[in-house]
């Protein structure tokens, strides 16, 4: 039987990692290393730093492959939705070949930023795939976003909803007041009517635990302006982006 | 100039802590031990554990206090939310005591279940304290019980809701299909009605985590009685449960 670890790696700080992660990664005898292209530099800096610190080199294999492209031009969610599936379909038949080969009794890993449980697809690759899969949690962004800005993510007995930019996009949902938005490829709260973020505040990070994290908080509609070029920015500058922002609608009562 | 850590210990397995948590409290003078009373035996048998394993005997100071009463009679949601600032407020002057009770320079710490950002209240019970405050993430309950229950919580571009019990006590949001509940008293989705959670699948888990873990999971209907039985068993053994659940209406394109 073959074992396969998908361990939440943090998003940025090597020291993010658990001690039941370290634990588990000194257990693997191949890391699978998914090419993502841009955020390529950034990921593989990270693991090779993660591996330099809890593994003695020679001990383990690299195993890499370059993910399937994506069709990323799907601008409707039912067309975005398809586009993923599809891509998925490909990568779930990598992520079996990669996972083929380990031999009999050998462990193979998954490094993924943040936590395998959000908005992180390797769990679902590998539902079809035949071996036995553990999953080590490990600190979302959106954690990491919340100790920088030293953020309770709810409120008293009240609601946090968890979502995307393209779900916010049309608007902001009337029942729930903090809402954490992830995958933003652009900043949808920035575009919202000024009516619609009169009472919201806005807390965001970039890069978020690592080094070059960038933060901004304040009125939706007095710092807006000001994300949107720290983003832009930011952006330019190392090739890539990955953003979370809260989103508390008044009274603030927490 | 007095530091205070919020730092996340995880929801029962002390290898939930993260590097960044265990070099955290390596820096520490004092540890704050609020008395909650019936948890308390497991949450001081954790922390005990954590300090056995990352402090030297007599390099650090415990102070303890018993948390103010509660008023847990208010059965309506306004009165719950008035108790429960109260009992803040209270807690708050309690909290302030503690931290002038640090040394100029000395360190302070709390160490709490789950994840600061999430469904905890010491960093808003810091927020008129005078003092530097540090959140450190930790593994939250959600995140463990995903990680046991192989799951990822969102299924593809879609949001996730975090609530509590008393909020899904009136009925499920039309608008989310993976609802994760917390803080819940007694085991509010079993109550619901059968129309509501005919396409519902349940993943449930007690103390996830710790040795003590106990965890169902199945389409609503089907496991609902058993869930409310292992609830109560393992309530009636321990004198306290700490669970959570996910809620996952179909279809199941996860």
């Amino acid at each position: 039987m073959r074992t396969v670890y998908v361990i939440g790696i943090g998003s940025g700080d090597p020291d993010h990692l658990t001690l039941a992660a370290v634990a588990a990664l000194q257990q693997v005898d191949v890391f699978f290393v998914i090419d993502k292209g841009e955020v390529k530099e950034d990921l593989t800096a990270l693991r090779a730093e993660i591996l330099r610190r809890h593994r003695e080199p020679g001990s383990y294999r690299v195993v890499e492959v370059a993910d399937p492209v994506r069709d990323r031009t799907a601008a409707a969610y039912t067309e975005y939705s398809a586009a993923v599936v599809d891509w998925q379909d490909r990568r779930g038949a990598q992520y079996a070949e990669l996972v083929a080969g380990l031999a009999d009794g050998e462990t193979g890993a998954f490094l993924v930023w943040g936590d395998p449980s959000l908005y992180d697809g390797t769990l679902r690759l590998l539902d079809e795939v035949d071996c036995e899969v553990r999953s080590i949690p490990g600190i979302s962004s959106v954690q990491a976003l919340a100790a920088a800005h030293r953020l309770i993510l709810n409120r008293v007995g009240r609601p946090v909803l968890i979502t995307t930019g393209r779900r916010i996009a049309g608007g902001l949902p009337a029942d729930v007041d903090d809402i954490v938005v992830m995958l933003d490829g652009g900043t949808a709260f920035a575009q919202l009517p000024d009516a619609e973020v009169a009472d919201v505040d806005v807390y965001w990070g970039a890069y978020v635990g690592s080094p070059d994290e960038v933060l901004a908080a304040g009125p939706v509609l007095e710092v807006r302006e000001e994300i949107v070029r720290l983003r832009a920015e930011a952006r330019a500058r190392k090739g890539w982006i990955m953003d979370t922002y809260l989103l508390r609608r008044h009274p603030a009562d927490r």
